[in-house]
């Protein structure tokens, strides 16, 4: 059995690998300042020669920001061609004085019982992006090359927005588009429960502004008689939603769906505590549509929300002003095959429907992408399914994400890939705050998962 | 009749009447800027000296900012005791390229067939204090002495805001009081309509913050589970008026009251036009209490606005936030004898029975003050109505204040007095603006006005 002699060799090799990656982790790849851009390249370089040494065609190629790494199998066995997507630069360690060890003097420590790799970067991305490699590696040294072709791409800006991945994936589709993509971003359900993100809400954004008089007037010359915006968009606002916290904006379910009710079911056993998360944030009672399960309400369903409003006098004290124009802009999360196009057509004309005499609505798009879905019947997600119950013991939660993973949707639209997203960091790894750290298990458990996974996809 | 040889002392002065105002408007009075405090005190020293050549006792006094003048006749006829409001401090001339003449450099120019004296301060306020000047010089002319006893204020701050008047009133308040005050501040109806403003209304300021979470939330992560502070404060400004325009507020309208008949009569048949008072800032339509004249709108009925209102993120583009809290400026403008406190207080219950589960509300008070409203039947309002249409051939027109005239809420609460409003500036004076100017109509008739007034109200 050639994976039984892979997995051993992931375990024989752990030491090893944790000093590897604390390699990575000690060079500071901070994207977001531009006195450390030569440490990304370092990090690139440093990835680009591991990958070399595994045998893969490797290369650090320059882009207007931080460098990709983009690797190749040469010698692979046959099966789909994977497209492995991770990250090596990090967030900053500020405040560096909040670190009980330096940020990037890597360790492993034990912290409730649990052993922990410490230092920027452990969990978000590179000790992620290690698992992959390190089962690579594992095939190379039982087989002499990969179980399929994979690329790799990894990239140096994902902390900055990734502002050079699009124009990238477009410069180089023919080279990177694979048959499905592996996104090692995310997290498990908790230490011993892996999970795989299969839905990403989509985002559909829209400011709008109210518009009345054609200057500020004075409320006590005027109020009483003068059409007020701020007045009128609140109106709006209150118009959204229904008294069941469902979006009132006629066709706005369309294409919405329901969950599978194997999913429901999953959802509703998970040991997921409604009060622990909202009373982390200092909430106690779920504010979404009526009937609901919390996991729902944010990775499932649609919604709508204001992220901003402004109107009028907004400084100290007071002024008596009724403002010309008062604005709000609104985010709406689609889910399923609801059409970001069509529902941003159908807010602007519930918006239009409700301006009173003398008002005018601008509307300023600030973006419309889609949800996204792995279908239930991928035979990716099939055998992902397995090969983590089979590594885990458990079956993996098939979560949803609220936000958007802008990766997922580059990865869809310009190369046609559905991605498989597996991560193995929890809850408490603090990344983007001192003290980020990976669990150990994570690390390991997480090369076993893949050496599994790229094991059971090779025909 | 002394009151003829009066009036055509008056008739008689006015070239030289005109040119004593130019000497005034040629002080450039500005009192926003400090560079220019020793013009405001030339003014106020030009004014003391003149009134003490008409035999008054006068002097100017210094505050923390521009000085007041205050003067007392010495030798009078016997009557009521009349306080004289004025100001001599002006507005910037900025933006100076637009002025014709000199802002400074006054003049009487005929303007579509009005004689108008134009320059900063014609209209706002040293033509207007003049009128009463000139009045009780052609008394002094003709009698030797005013007809009253009068105690004139002129003060140097009112287009700052007026800082110092209140702490002046509270410190001479036995030197001020008086029977009655003058105020000559404010507009007739038309260039050949008189009018006394016999009604303020008052103002409550309120500054609510709705408060939800601990922190600002990825409207991502927790969309359609967290509570939303922005569209609860959207449901609260909603609920505030009904869909007949009037507010929801229980309690709300106690101590409102209704206009007397005669007013409303007196309203209804004034040459108003709806559509130009709306035209004239790109309204059409009268947005208040559905049924009511929209003078009734401005003057006589109570309101609410939103002043401003800011929550979330309100820069370029779009950020998925779902704040930690969201606040707006409402102002209730009230009338008669509606309690500023026991409203504030509604306002408050409404807004907390409203706010759903993990919602605060915040309350921050910017003012409180009640409408005021000179009684129909007072004598001073009585006299003044019939000398007034002896001077115009019609009767005054008995308006409103939308807005506040803070002086006269000082005179009502700290010395006790009712305030009579009574001004010569009409629509298109363009205070605060430049060409500003001053109908020489309204200069002759205005004089000719108070003095048929203090002639009526002797004893």
């Amino acid at each position: 059995m050639v994976l039984e002699k892979v997995l051993a060799a992931i375990d024989g090799n752990l030491d090893k690998s944790v000093e590897r990656l604390f390699s990575l982790l000690r060079i500071e790849s901070v994207s977001t300042d531009p006195a450390f851009a030569k440490n990304c390249l370092a990090a690139a370089e440093w990835l680009a020669k591991e990958l070399s040494s595994l045998g893969l065609d490797s290369s650090v190629r320059a882009t207007k920001g931080r460098p990709m790494v983009v690797a190749h199998t040469k010698e692979h066995g046959s099966g789909p061609h994977v497209l492995f997507y991770g990250h090596y630069d990090v967030q900053p360690a500020d405040p560096v004085e909040l670190w009980q060890t330096p940020a990037f003097e890597p360790q492993v420590r034990t912290v409730g019982g649990r052993k922990v790799i410490v230092g920027r970067g452990a969990a978000d991305d590179k000790g992620q992006l290690m698992t992959f490699v390190e089962a690579l590696r594992a095939f190379v040294e039982i087989e002499g090359k990969a179980p399929l072709r994979v690329t790799i791409l990894l990239e140096g800006e994902e902390e900055t927005g990734s502002p050079s991945l699009a124009p990238f994936l477009e410069a180089n589709r023919e080279e990177l588009k694979a048959d499905v993509a592996f996104v090692c971003d995310t997290d498990m359900w908790n230490d011993t429960t892996p999970a795989i993100t299969t839905m990403l809400r989509g985002l559909l954004l829209e400011e709008v502004v109210i518009k009345a008089a054609d200057r500020d007037l004075h409320s006590g010359l005027f109020g009483g008689a003068a059409i007020n915006p701020i007045r009128v968009l609140g109106r709006i606002i209150a118009s959204v939603h229904d008294g069941q916290g469902r979006i009132a904006v006629p066709g706005f379910y369309e294409g919405a769906g329901e969950l599978a009710p194997e999913i429901t079911a999953q959802w509703r056993a998970l040991d997921f505590s409604e009060s622990k998360f909202l009373g982390e944030i200092g909430l106690s009672a779920p504010a979404g549509e009526k009937g609901r399960h919390v996991l729902e309400q944010i990775w499932s369903r649609p919604t709508c929300d204001v992220n901003g409003i402004i109107g009028g006098y907004t400084g100290i004290g007071s002024k008596t002003v009724i403002p010309a124009q008062a604005s709000a802009k609104f985010s709406f999360r689609l889910v399923g095959d609801q059409n970001p196009v069509a529902i941003r057509e159908a807010f602007r004309h519930f918006v239009r429907s409700q301006l009173p005499a003398d008002c005018k609505a601008e509307f300023h798009s600030h973006g419309a992408s889609p949800a996204l879905q792995l279908p239930l019947d991928s035979p990716y997600l099939k055998k992902a399914r397995e090969t983590l119950a089979a590594e885990w013991g458990v079956p993996a939660v098939l979560k949803g994400s609220g936000g958007s993973i802008p990766i997922v949707g580059n990865f869809k639209r310009d190369l046609g890939m559905d991605s498989l997203l597996i991560g193995f960091g929890v809850d408490d790894d603090r990344i983007h705050s001192p003290n980020e750290k990976y669990n150990l298990s994570s690390f390991h458990k997480g090369a076993r998962s893949w050496a599994r996974l790229l094991d059971a996809l090779r025909s």
